[in-house]
């Protein structure tokens, strides 16, 4: 392992483990969940935008025969309301409890109210059209602009915020500013020869899965709790359910469905407390699975975003400084993705002056939920639209331009750390040579380049690896499969095993199957529970070493593993015949007991991810319709486990943020109500959208991963926004800076010029 | 750990983790399953004892509209005809498919000669019926002692059995004869003053399980199969459809459904690989479930047997000398356990002089499987009638008899090896001091003693302990629940952590979620998964302390564990404040990655277990009833975990053996067609036949297992026999060696005398 050696298994494209049952319809995802005696929960929504909840009654619901649970805010326990650490990840869960089941006063167009259980979906539905709540409705803001101006209504009377600037006295609706960067800003801008200054705004989008949220849930006579629901993490939705109904994690089982998409989407939790409410109280299961219209009004999306960026530079290109102002639209409790914007901002570069600024704000939205490289793809935007800009200016090739300013090993990183050894330059590289960035454009045609940046991350994994006496393996890992990590996992654990990939099987196991893994997110997954699964693979390779040691009589040391065999080694080497897997695994019985690899891991040494993406575009002026002619992703990945995936991977990327780039938003009327709840009306990119996306995949290996790893996931949605937003630029002569640009904006542009 | 000391949760009978669930319903089994697309399978079976099965025509079958598959003998392989080692068991795997689906000929009453599944119960019974087979009948044989004549039908051709006295050179029904003992018997009767001499016979007895084999099984379109059964043995399912199929251990989960009773009948299956391959073969998940009809005539039972004893003793009541040849019928495969018949017989004496020869013998009857400590309580019944008659001839009180030749510390035991610490002496002594002992009989009853003995083993297991961030824990084992395994491991696990028993989860493992673990029988699980449980907790707890240590700066020696906390101590004790279980859970993200305890084990150290049991019955004289007065068994139980399961296994057996002795019997008619094939017709104790069963438990600590565990399940069920027929033998005077004491044979026994 770790060298750049010749795999079998470790970047080959095998059969995908849950691929058959997922075209033959076999995979069971969340609302395929069933329990005997299961009952149907649904949500009362708030339609107002912001509202004083006078009074509910809830009686009429719940003399209706064959309703058997009512729920509201009160019901629910009130965790303490500060920041507490799950993993990874940070909750205010008296703030989500809140969230999932309104107290004093409702906060968005959607915000739940009320909740029932019933024999049967119409009763559900009938007993909440009989729930009473007298609203005092109240002023609402939804941009984040509007939100930070004096006069704007105010979301939470207690958001009295340190560090705003001017020092503020009074509420709120800016949750936090955090400020990143080092050097001389004012000093580099004076430096330059070039500077950029502008304004960009994008849009709240939603992370778009297929599969609505859904939970079916069993609360027993005991208390115990059984959930069944998709998540990016079912030890995620165990914490989460624990700590916001104050319960013990011990009592909750979370067994984890296929996941329809997730995107970041699914790192947080809607419905499973509230069905563990109301199965409690109905002394039976219940399932809760949302429309889409709940899933457009109430779960997800990202922030919308206001930026600030200025540049500058040398006539020679050398960029003397970055300045960034973010704002972002956290939804109606905090939480926007800002702080990581401002540390992607400006990660592609090596800069010496740069600072970035960033403003956490409520409004009358759903809060933000995590979504692929949070923060990161409106604020490289900004960025990336900059430079581009700024290449204009100079005039200059904006991947010379990139190349000259590129972030390299040893570079100090905008948000602290130096960068160790990275792909960025050979991303830059790779796209200058491809032949589409020098093939010819037509008229009304433009091109566009971007870079990328994201962290990555390691995380809690624990993995075991299980040899049957046939000589066969499970791997059992606790991590969702979002992006294939049941085929990864299987062809580390085949690769160190040396037996074949179809003799491995994953399981992705349910969170009482495994110890602690932290959820499916920062492209972590084949990173550090790849890690562990090969940790564990090593460690039940010791086991059948020191065997096969025990039967040679001869030092555990004197063994080595290869090719599937214990073979004496050093002094030894060729004293015995080599042992077959197969073999030691036989006799496990009477050498000890089964061998059973585990490994528990905090996994350090994530590096991060860089990408270069290309895009050409056709506009067409009459209607302002943008056409994707041809894509191409380049993107180092550090190694490709299972290059079919990774290839996926990047197309997925791309296709969210073209659709990001020129389509997707949310029309919220004047009522501040959502207007368009489905995917007629929000519109994501369809097939006949886009073009083949080609790929490029670079491998500069990571040296903390045995085989490499870096993570692929969230990059590839970083760059599409500018590279789209660039060569619209350039096929129209005008700066395209607010996204998304849809037709309309396209028309104005060509009739008003920049 | 090991010491006599105060134990919190170990010695005190908690609340039961699965007790909620099943009084409530919400337990799933078996037959609970259910899968979309799900199909019903049913088998076709032989109505005849014995036939050459000449053609199956299954067209007119497969035509109806609604079957997506039929399959018969053929459509399965053959695996190598030979027996295998799966983990405790062993298995001869051709003989085995070929009672899951005949090949050429019909075996017995109920063999499987065709299944098919179709899209309801209605059209497989109607597929069923329209399958044509041409049997060619045979002559058959039902009983044991006909099937070892000379002129008996042999139901497999080839089968020469070497060491068959006279030396057979043609083929028999006698598929292997085995012999134990030493010294000289024949001496040893020459010693003797008194001699008893008789034969024994005992009837087959089914189980007798309240849930009928059930299995739900797909197969996905890449192969893969997911099983949901109830069995005693996950592991085993998975093993023995691998092996029967010829397929990948690793392409099989098993899921384990909670069991209704299984007593040894379920450590074997019937269904899961003849639906696995109607699954296969039609696309689908399939369903099978046995009716009672079925479960009578083609699973279980345990061997009828026929039992000659002979025994000698000085007239102060040294017994000088054993010998039994135990004749046990097998079924129409071999398999019976005659050979732990022999190896018990006699154990519970120190004997200079033992002989037992053992037969295994096939007849046209259902295989036998195992049933609680198999083929001691017909071996135990028979020597330990004798052991009564022989103190009535000496004049001796039977207990005293029992005491005065009772094994101990350093007797050989009749099987070969010497005993270590056992109970058999406290057995009999508080036998002898109990109350019941010295109570008053009236007219029409009498009393009976026995003993019994059991190994119990130890074998393979795997635990793991997940410790969770806010201070509880999962313990997962890989054992089927039968007889209170959640309860005892949580009890330990709980004792080991410090923490308390509600804190602990203790969860029952699919074979994809753990390690190897061999099946729940032998009365092996508290003992060998309960090590495991100890072994992976003390891991856990390792792993803790080593991070106290590492916050404290120092060794991890100079900390110990102590009600939960970890505690400096040595030379350092005092010098920190204890630092909690929740407290180094909340830290594990920052201390290295989740806590999570393992062990993987082949169990050494079973230590075995005696009992001895006092009844009272009473005869009426009238109908031959024999009711059952007064009940008490004792038993050296090593360690009662969890007392209130100790206490329901010792009751449980107790039951079992009573409907053994006085009820249970197969009526098969001349034609060979069992003719009671429900529990109607099938007589076994239910609660009106029984009184309150009293128990006294003895500890006598195994020192191999942490806290003292020998085992329990399977002694209670051998004494009863002989216990019961004593009684009633005192009752009429008469001795009964011809079990069941059916009314009819006690009226004939009281008009004919002995």
């Amino acid at each position: 392992m770790g060298s750049d050696g010749d795999y079998k298994w470790v970047g080959k494209s095998s059969v995908r483990p849950d691929g058959a049952d997922k075209v033959t319809g076999r995979a069971k995802f969340a609302a395929d969940g069933n329990m005997p005696g299961m009952l149907v929960g649904k949500i009362l929504r708030s339609p107002h935008a912001h509202a004083r909840i006078k009074s509910i009654d809830t009686s009429k619901a719940e003399k209706l025969a064959g309703v058997k649970a009512v729920a509201v805010g009160k019901d629910f326990p009130t965790p303490p309301n500060k920041p507490s650490s799950i993993g990874i990840l940070v909750a205010n869960f008296s703030e989500m409890s809140d969230k999932l089941m309104a107290r004093n006063k409702v906060l968005y167009d959607g915000h739940p109210v009320a909740a029932v259980a019933a024999t049967s979906a119409a009763i559900a539905d009938k007993a909440l059209s009989l729930i009473k709540i007298d609203y005092q409705i109240l002023p609402h803001v939804i941009d984040v602009d509007e939100a930070m101006k004096s006069n704007a209504p105010v979301l939470h009377k207690k958001m009295i915020t340190a560090g705003v600037d001017p020092a503020p006295k009074k509420a709120s609706n800016v949750a936090s500013r955090v400020e990143f960067g080092f050097g001389d800003v004012e000093a580099g801008f004076a430096a330059a020869d070039a500077i950029v200054e502008r304004t960009y705004k994008t849009k709240p989008v939603h992370q778009g899965y297929i599969e609505p949220h859904s939970a079916v849930v069993s609360v027993a006579a005991d208390g115990q709790v059984t959930t069944w629901c998709s998540s990016q993490g079912q030890f995620m939705v165990r914490a989460y359910c624990a700590r916001l109904l104050m319960i013990d994690e011990a009592q909750i089982r979370v067994i984890p469905a296929e996941i329809g998409g997730g995107f970041g989407g699914k790192t947080t939790i809607y419905l499973e407390p509230v069905a563990i409410m109301l199965s409690g109280m109905a002394g039976q299961p219940v399932k809760m699975t949302m429309t889409r219209n709940e899933v457009m009004r109430a779960s997800g999306p990202t922030s919308g975003t206001s930026i600030d960026v200025k540049i500058g530079a040398t006539k020679d290109g050398k960029i003397t400084a970055g300045l960034a102002t973010l704002r972002y639209q956290a939804g109606a409790y905090p939480g926007s993705p800002v702080a990581p914007g401002c540390m992607t901002a400006f990660a592609p570069y090596a800069l010496e002056n740069v600072k970035a600024i960033g403003y956490d704000v409520v409004v009358n939205r759903p809060q933000c939920a995590a979504y692929r490289a949070p923060g990161a793809p409106m604020a490289e935007f900004a960025v990336e639209s900059a430079v581009d800009e700024l290449a204009q200016k100079l005039g200059m090739d904006p991947l010379e331009l990139r190349e000259k300013n590129a972030a390299k090993e040893g570079t100090t990183a905008p948000y602290g750390p130096k960068f160790g050894v990275i792909g960025n330059e050979e991303c830059l590289e790779a796209a200058k040579k491809h032949p589409h960035y020098s093939a010819l454009l037509g008229p009304n045609q433009g091109r566009g380049i971007a870079s990328g940046f994201w962290f990555n991350v390691g995380g809690e994994s624990v993995a075991t690896v299980n040899i049957n006496t046939d000589g066969t393996a499970v791997v059992m890992s606790g991590n969702t499969d979002i992006g294939g990590s049941r085929a990864s996992m299987a062809s580390m654990a085949a690769e160190v095993l040396g037996i074949d990939y179809d003799k491995v099987r994953p399981i992705v196991a349910d969170t009482s199957s495994i110890g602690y893994n932290d959820l499916t997110g920062g492209s972590r997954t084949t990173f550090a529970s790849g890690m562990a699964v090969c940790n564990a693979t090593s460690d039940a390779v010791d086991q059948m070493r020191t065997r096969a040691a025990k039967v040679w009589d001869i030092s555990p040391d004197a063994v080595e593993w290869k090719d599937g065999h214990a073979r004496p080694a050093g002094p030894n080497a060729g004293d015995f015949e080599p042992m077959s897997l197969a073999e030691i695994a036989r006799k496990s019985a009477k050498m000890g007991g089964p061998i059973c690899g585990r490994a528990a891991i905090n996994a350090q040494g994530a590096a991060p991810g860089f990408g270069t993406h290309i895009v050409d575009v056709e506009v067409d002026k009459d209607t302002g319709h943008v056409t994707i002619l041809r894509y191409t992703a380049v993107q180092d990945v550090g190694r490709a486990i299972h290059p079919a995936y990774v290839e996926g991977q990047l197309q997925g990327g791309v296709a969210q943020g073209i659709g990001w780039a020129l389509n997707e938003e949310y029309v919220y009327g004047e009522d501040g109500r959502l207007q368009n709840t489905g995917f007629l009306d929000y519109r994501m990119p369809v097939a006949s959208d886009l073009p083949m996306i080609d790929t490029v995949i670079i491998e500069i290996p990571n040296d903390a991963h045995p085989f490499g790893v870096r993570g692929v996931g969230e990059v590839p949605i970083i760059p599409p926004l500018a590279a789209v937003a660039n060569a619209v630029s350039h096929a129209i002569g005008t700066r395209m800076a607010d996204l998304p640009i849809s037709p309309p904006k396209v028309l104005a542009a060509i009739k008003n010029g920049s």
